[in-house]
């Protein structure tokens, strides 16, 4: 692990998988210069859990409000983060907020579906494009060439359910959440072409099917054992996983 | 061929693969009871081609308003059809219908990702949705069993874009079709597996890279070569191709 300390933003951190991944960037992953913690609502009950970890370390931790779902909110999110990471950029964004849409294919409505989308797909696209400027800079000032996950990177947490490949096996009620993480495969993907001249790192994360409380209880792992799975696997990432979709053992999940 | 007359519905009618389809539907593929050209102004300039084939064929030809992206005007082209088929049901859906989107991963506006998932992924689902009745009805009426293109069938055209497999390989500035045409791809095969039990047959069709407004002039084949392929395709497919992506000439598109 690289001994320069680094910068890390992390949606929907608020709870699941995402409160997992503060608490162990911060006390196994160091050294961090700032984690930003972002969650729709900081100062709400359902982020207790986060304002307490964020009091244990007062000096990484920052409490962001960030919705997915409002480009106008992304926006105020980097401008706060701009202001304290200043020229030195942000190196990495783990976007792994996200909502669950149950419905069937003859069910869902119009507004299932924009909604789904527009959190789950739009958000993180706007996501990087708020945000490019501050992970440009922090490729830059690396001073390494090439990709890495501490260099630059931007890491999609997204489902199995958004696999076409094994739709027909994995068939259940939830087309809108399906849909929307179909398009933010094909969404990352091209990002993983386009922002490769900057030497922006970006890919995708199959979290494995956690007892959160979007996964259920019949979950296959916890959330410990996915989380430290993903930050295992996320430091081992070379230029060819540029666009990968890997779970969180490191096997390729099919488009 | 069945000598049983079917009802086709055609979207996207009014010109390019559209209008080449409703041409050949009516002069090679009878028997037809009717179809459907829907396109959003049938009374404007550019559905000019599409009025002079109508006068040529007055019995069969009904031409619709229909827009993808307006969920009632794809409710009030259902209640017309309806009018017209009655208790026969409708046979097939061909959904040509769809709109591309030029613009770069940092350069897409929020507008224009919903805009084309409105019309490209969202308006083809609600088209099963209000036209599921009449399609069940038509299965019934086949007295056939299984699945089959002219018992009952959803058959939509999609677009290698929509392929996340080589999304690297063809990457081109279109992100917001790119991730509606992967997003519509996930919900057909949804779609394949929700409706096999009322044996209705669904699947995706890459047309290859035609010479049309939309593929523009460097495209590889011929409006009339693509059309021509996809419908000998079509009149060959059995269950096993439900849910599948092929293109024109039969092979599989990778997800």
């Amino acid at each position: 692990m690289s001994s320069k300390p680094i910068s890390v933003l992390i949606t929907g951190a608020n709870r699941g998988l995402g409160l997992e991944m503060v608490k162990q960037m911060v006390e196994t992953q160091g050294p961090l210069s700032v984690l930003f913690a972002c969650c729709r609502d900081p100062d709400g009950p359902r982020a207790e859990g986060l304002r307490a970890l964020a009091k244990k370390h007062p000096d990484i931790i920052k409490i962001i409000r960030l919705d997915a779902a409002d480009p106008n909110s992304i926006k105020q999110a980097a401008q706060q983060v701009a202001s304290v990471v200043g020229k030195s950029g942000l190196n990495i964004i783990i976007n792994n907020g996200a909502m669950a849409c149950l419905s069937t294919v003859l069910e869902s409505t119009p507004e299932e579906m924009n909604k789904c989308f527009s959190t789950n797909t739009v958000g993180p696209l706007v996501i990087i494009q708020e945000f490019i400027s501050l992970l440009r800079a922090a490729a830059k000032n690396s001073g390494t060439p090439g990709m890495s996950f501490r260099k630059a990177a931007v890491i999609n947490i997204t489902a199995i359910l958004g696999s076409i490949t094994v739709a027909k096996e994995t068939f259940t009620k939830s087309l809108p959440h399906r849909v929307s993480k179909a398009a933010l495969n094909m969404m990352l993907v091209c990002a993983s072409v386009e922002l490769q001249k900057d030497d922006i790192f970006c890919m995708l994360l199959h979290p494995g099917w956690v007892r959160t409380d979007m996964g259920g209880p019949q979950g296959e792992i916890d959330v410990h054992e996915s989380v430290e799975g993903m930050l295992k696997l996320m430091n081992s990432l070379t230029e060819k996983q540029n666009g990968a979709l890997l779970n969180w053992k490191g096997e390729t999940v099919p488009w």
